[in-house]
């Protein structure tokens, strides 16, 4: 996760000092094919097609198809590491040069962009990688038209998508009967409910990690909490945009979005407040684990100090004594006594029993502590 | 309390995929019956009725009814793990199917959705519940029509209407005179207050946790502490949109709400604040008792170093003196001295005097340091 | 102060289950009796009256009064605890149940409540308690109506009001030939006068404090500061609301408040800005100090550490020496050597010169560290 | 710096219990007299002229003077200690009660007044004082009406005006040709000014610390850093609202404030925004040294345990296996042997050796660490 | 870089007691000559030319040239240590005062003047410093006014503007068919794309930090992480501002900037948004990576302390006995048992372990803790 930040770096500056609007995919070099699909809703159902290729693309444009006719296209296109063919689809869609920019660029933050005949928004997938166990996040832009959902996905595999792809080719519910704009809601929507997967992924790991730190806390515990505190870091990063985002589509005033969709749109934007509440409550969680876990290597360490401090200030006096009398000195009278060593074990029994009771009274032998 | 929060967590993956305004109870199954009740005010006086399904209810909705009748309704609802129930009872109010989710779906954020015909409000009842020692929330929903008041209440016992309802079902007071608006803002009052009732229950336990504290502090209380200001942070999870909800309602605007209830919202307004104010103070207060916790560690740490160092500080040197004459070398003067032995003596009590009187100077051996 | 806090939650909950708008004393109970003083400023001089009941202050109320008649009431009721009092009161001006409630109830937050024909504002007076050494506040509410201002105050004696009663008394300056809206002003402005007298007792403290921590810290001086960190969070929740308070008020629109007193009004938004600055300052002060102190600590904790190490690390190995030449080995040929004791010493002087150059070098034998 | 806060209190209670508007001077008392400069700068120059009273001063006020006269008169009061002869001047000039008070009572927040027929700034000086190593602060006024400028300066001595003074009396440049709303700003820049030569000066402080702190931390750095946080606090205290101050007069739509001067008013306030941001880098800057002081004390700390712990390791065994054979059993076979010393001086070899390999492993033996 | 902040105050206090509006230039003294560049892009191409003197600019001054002639002008001046040169310029194009202040003190705050017919834009470019391995930064003003771009740099070399001059010069793309404005925003585009390149190199080191901090921590890696965390405090007080002037020129409402490179700016801005975001994310990376050293600091040091305390805690009763039969008295019945020795040996082996065993218990002997 970090990782990609360091990456989103290391892409911009890649393709620093060409001109503004060049479009060139900064993004990790892929092997697999660019995918075009498109699926097509009409008054008579909803079919897919593969276009051969983005100029083929041109009839899904409404101003090509007759206007005011019902239905409309979804055209989703699969991989960005094809800029070439972005910018191709770009040119038929008439999109702007700074639009094609921001689609191949995949270190953008999640943004609305009012075009005067189109909606753009950038949003950042987020998914679990069971085998990295870290979170990895994927772009996807939306470009909303009149009878005209564009979708471009960063990765080729694994997306989110799939759900609301079979919902609208069953063609049944509310997605075909609907605008466009409704089905960038829904697509948004499986993003966002996406979230919750990665939340619930990372809340398992806390509630994991609480209860070992109940038990001894090692250095690994440490690592772990200072891991997951930067996850959330950058989930934060990645939603506090997309509230902003969805706050702007919420309260209306775009043609291209239905006064329908807008009570969905609020609904959705609830969803990011919880998303960014649970988020807000892991920090402060993980600070307060933190807290706790540095406190009790703090106590322990008083708890070890305090068996060494018993331990040496019993033993030491003794041991002077012991070395005391045995000193080779000629002359040493209480070695020639006949009860001098009973009246030593004696005093040192004595000087025992003085200490303990000291350290009791300062309670330093009490269950506990 | 924290378990509250991953639960909605999983309950809202659970339900991952369905399409938007799908009612599915994803709370913890329950066993209990719903209940249905109707409370009907009358110009005629009070009663109570019990519906036998929710279809049966359409009688209580406005159009049914005469226009501009006196009286309203109060449906209430206990349980809401019958989803079915809950869709039919939306079926005969046309309530918005997002509306419904967000009814059965109890992890809920308190908020306000200014639906066309009605009111909509969530919110969430606190509980603390002695025998687990812990903080309970149960999800309150409002719907507010003309002349009808629907609530939602999630768990079918222990509710805290029930002083509203003895209120209102014994006809007097203003309760029966005003509109289904004042009701809800009794019973948002009814759960307010119990918020009190949380806080009194946590202030009792931050109280006898500072007396603790000026004691010996043990782990135990690092967990405590810890404890509360995680219960502290869910609260005001809680509480903060609710806050936000109040503040909405209390500036007036909605047709639903009588102006001479406004001034009733502002004085709830006012306590949800003192509420807020309450809790960030004991914020506050539990991040100072962590503070001085520590600081107490610290300082008993430094305390206990203070004894071993005398300690040691004394006598080790002593034990070297010991051991040096308790060699065996053939040829060592001193041991053979008379007065040998008396001297090592003396240089022993001074050294001892020494370390006594560095000791003095530095402050250690002062009384309570 | 804190115990402040959680009385008043106590007493929240005990009137829990009342409807709306009653009128219970829910502070601590008294003896003493209510007063009631009324002083009236007419164009014939100010003098001062003492109504028998309740209901014979009708007689104050502008209406009853010739209209546009120069002049006005100030009707003061000294202790709350006979809320049968306060309601007769309330019954005579016609106060809202709500403003009788706020009135009476003594845990209220400092607002400001636009009433149509009155301007009720609450607020706290605080009063350094010499003998308690603590901070005690006190409720008082101000009515300010046409012609008349009646003022609650929680407490029976040492009100902050009486300065300002002698100088009305007299019937000099401004204070009798304003209306009463400036008098309000001036019985607030002695009561945030009061919160100076206030912070500068506490500010003794913390310099007082200041002082102590330059020298040796104690676990006395910590409490100390804990408490004051502490005391500065109550005044803040006190002060804050005030500001708001007087903010909406010198921002004027109110009909009651004259022009000419706005001037006034906002001299006194600024003392309170004043304060507030105040306040901010001694947390951050007190932060500072806790910071000083724990690093203090944290220093000598240092410093004791390097004396012991430095004495055990000198000693140790001279005593291993010295026991190594005290085994009773019958083959030990350095024993037998004339000068070996000599030798001996001469190597532990060179351990003791290697160690102190070693510890030299590494700074731990320099003056002060 | 600090002192001057609690001065500010105790000035502030000293006056309490008297009327608003009262004026008393709270400052210390002072023996240097008050001084009256009138600066008249006219169509035909610019001269200096010292009326004999306060009275004498209603000359240059411009209704007295021919109306739209060219030129403009500042009137310049050194020290105000002696408040009846500031309270003539206010009569002189219809300045009200309040604003006199203000001037006079020299624990005030920076602040701007709008009365109706002039513009009342009050703010504060600030002066390092190198004797007493500590930051000063004074009280300056300015009262500005058409052609006229009243400045009030709290101390007699070493004002920040003699440059402006000096540059007006040259009767050269922009200053003598606009009016006194130009004037004011020339004086205000010359105090803002001041600013960067106080933060200058603390700037080289927090400089020599830093190379300080690279070496040996000792506790007196650690004071020092708390002094130097200290005064930026108080700073910031004063800038804070001067800010506000600047940005209200910037914004323009004071009449008296000529369209001309408000560029010149806006570079005033980007100085003053420049000040705030390296108060607040000073602070971050602070904040961040006493974090690496502290980590420094306790890696330290580390490193000492680390000394102590290697030496007592190593030399307890082996004194203990020395102590072993110098017991004086009558039967101990090893004793006999021939070999018995090597044997266990062998022993001790290997236990050194064993000793310093798993120190090794541990990496406590490296080099730096 | 905090040498630059220190450096920018000396350099203000320099010039301190001279009237505003006064050009002197305050940065480090230069040898290199001044240096100005025309670019002029016509109908009929781009061409570069170098004006002989500040006045021979007087040409390039669009009321001079055609009025509505096409093309545009950009006048670009190197250094700035010859405030005359500066002085002389502003003087051709009519320049404010202030302006060419701000131009020549290169200690500005980034800003944006509306000035009446120009724009005028203070930013500060950033490089990275390899040699000395610091972040320098560099000032550059612009002054937009119709058909005409001035720009200021502050050093003489090693400009970010190179590629956007080849790219203008190559007469080909969008720069050039254009108005200055587009221009203006794409020096700007390339200031800021440099900004990328200084937080890549910033979070190389971070990266780096970060795997160095799993390994053993040194006090060399708290100094550079204080270093890392001063320079984003300074990256950020100089982005916080650029991110306020690229906002006002985003929302528009200017004439000299074109409604076509309004998209541009916006762009621009959100690539400002990403630094901010970015550096807000360095610095709470660096401040868990503070804790998380701090933390193992702390751990280790309880490591430490438990081996201390294992050892001395087994050995030091054994030396105990060890001497206690070392003593030399004539009656110790135990020294002449026949197996008093070996007793005294298997006392010793139990000590060892119980010893043993109560560290485990207490977990101190696990693998890792």
């Amino acid at each position: 996760m970090g990782a990609a930040m360091f990456d989103a770096l290391h892409r911009r500056v890649r393709k620093r000092g060409q001109p503004p609007g060049t479009v060139t995919y900064v993004g990790p070099s892929r092997t697999s094919s660019v995918a075009l699909e498109a699926i097509i809703a009409g008054p008579d159902g909803v079919h897919s097609e593969t276009p051969a290729s983005p100029e083929a693309c041109a009839v899904y444009d409404s101003p090509a198809r007759a206007p005011g006719a019902p239905g409309f296209v979804w055209l989703n296109m699969d991989g960005l590491h094809d800029p070439d063919c972005v910018t191709r689809l770009g040119h038929v869609f008439h999109l702007h040069p700074l639009v094609l920019e921001d689609i191949v660029h995949t270190g953008q933050r999640p943004k609305l962009d009012d075009l005067d005949d189109a909606l753009f928004v950038v949003l950042k997938m987020l998914r679990y990688d069971e085998e990295r166990r870290t979170i990895v996040d994927e772009q996807v832009s939306f470009v909303l038209r009149r009878g005209l959902l564009l979708t471009f996905q960063e990765k080729a595999h694994g997306d989110v998508f799939g759900e609301v792809r079979k919902r609208l080719l069953a063609s049944s519910g509310k997605l075909c009967k609907s605008g466009p704009d409704y089905l960038m809601y829904a697509l948004i929507d499986a993003v966002v409910d996406n979230y919750f997967v990665v939340l619930e992924r990372m809340g398992e790991d806390i509630e994991e990690m609480e209860e070992k730190l109940l038990r001894a806390p090692t250095p690994e515990e440490l690592e772990t909490i200072h891991a997951l505190k930067r996850e959330a870091l950058f989930l934060r990063k990645f939603v506090w945009p997309l509230r902003e985002v969805l706050a702007r589509l919420e309260k209306g005033g775009y043609d291209l979005v239905d006064e329908a969709t807008i009570v969905y749109l609020r609904d959705l934007y609830d969803h990011t407040i919880q998303v960014m509440d649970t988020i807000e409550t892991f920090r402060d969680m993980l600070s307060g684990m933190l807290d706790l876990y540095l406190s009790n290597v703090s106590l322990k360490l008083n708890e070890t100090m305090k068996v060494l401090t018993i331990i040496s200030t019993i033993f030491i006096p003794l041991s002077f004594l012991a070395s005391l009398y045995g000193m080779n000195f000629k002359h040493m009278p209480e070695l020639e006594t006949e009860y001098g060593y009973y009246v030593v074990l004696g005093v040192m029994a004595c000087t025992v029993a003085g200490m303990l009771y000291y350290f009791r009274r300062k309670g330093w032998l009490g269950g506990a502590s």
